[in-house]
């Protein structure tokens, strides 16, 4: 970094914390937002310290809420024998969307990544184990992403899961291997649903 | 935006005013920051706020600064007969390195654009013409980009200075059409600028 960018280096560094942000994005998100967009600036900054202040995890599901537990979960009218686990919220909100599920969720906020330090416990795993103890749970549908690191997920979870008596069900292959879930159609989501196995 | 997404979307929208975010790239940001770097939006917070109050413009040549008038401007040993008029910090540097220019500099901070609304004013045109009043400069060195926009900008200022004693050349076009100056090697740099025209 020159000397002659340092006043913007401490913003340059701390935009390359997003992901995928590399210096020269950074640069050119420093300069947009000092010259051009500076109410857009302080409307960044309040929403990323009100995000990280107000927005906490669901006890049940763990997805992201600004109450104890989320809407879904406190949806009665949810079918509690079936769980799905999702990777991250958007997952979840791809699968509402099919309208082919009514039953409750589990969100990992991730993926198992031993590559970047993602493992069991930044997962939330153990939280699934106890949230799978209730006793009207008779399935859990894993809708991790059909990629390496959703598979080996999907794995993990299957192996946790093993001597209960709940079944452990997979979305069909229906969606397209290498593929994200929350990119995927909703009719594909909708069949693979229908296809699990 | 899903209802489930609902508490994410403050910071979702915040996070789309930065340059080529779109709302999925917003969402896998703000999913990151929320669930894998919250240490990192505080910083983030702070660093866009400090900026935004602290970072100025050079009184003399227009840069980032966080002084009335930057380092290079009052450094005395420069060239006072060539002012090189670049679009960014990033720009001026890049110059810089090359070791080629002993010059002063005026940084339009953009280029004409009116596509994106940024007119004469917006890149200190009205700054440039009172800078170039100044009785020792001789020369004004255009090294705008050479793409459409910076050609259109480079255009301009060269009609804003006709009439005046003042030489008015452009980086000679051993940069690469197309390209943007901060991206190109060194010693095409200042090849370029030996061969202005
Ligand atoms: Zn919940
Ligand atoms: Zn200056």
């Amino acid at each position: 970094m020159s000397e002659l960018l340092q006043p913007l280096e401490p913003l340059i560094q701390a935009l390359r914390r997003l992901p995928g942000v590399g210096v020269k994005t950074a640069q050119r998100m420093a300069f947009h937002m000092l010259q051009r967009d500076q109410e857009g600036a302080r409307q960044l900054a309040r929403a990323l310290v009100t995000a990280v202040d107000s927005v906490r995890h669901c006890e049940k599901c763990n997805t992201f809420t600004h109450e104890t537990v989320c809407s879904i979960c406190r949806d009665e009218g949810r079918d509690a024998a079936r769980l799905c686990v999702v990777e991250t919220p958007a997952d979840l909100a791809a699968m509402e969307r099919t309208g082919a599920y009514r039953g409750y969720y589990f969100v990992l906020m991730g993926r198992l990544s031993p590559m970047d330090g993602v493992g069991p416990k930044d997962i939330g795993l153990p939280e699934l184990l106890v949230r799978t103890q209730e006793p009207a749970l008779q399935e859990v549908i894993l809708a991790t992403s059909f990629t390496a690191e959703g598979e080996a997920t999907a794995h993990a979870i299957t192996e946790l899961l093993q001597g209960r008596s709940i079944e452990v069900t997979r979305l069909a292959r229906g969606v397209p291997v290498g593929s994200e879930l929350e990119y995927v159609d909703l009719g594909t989501i909708a069949h693979a649903l229908v296809d699990r196995r």
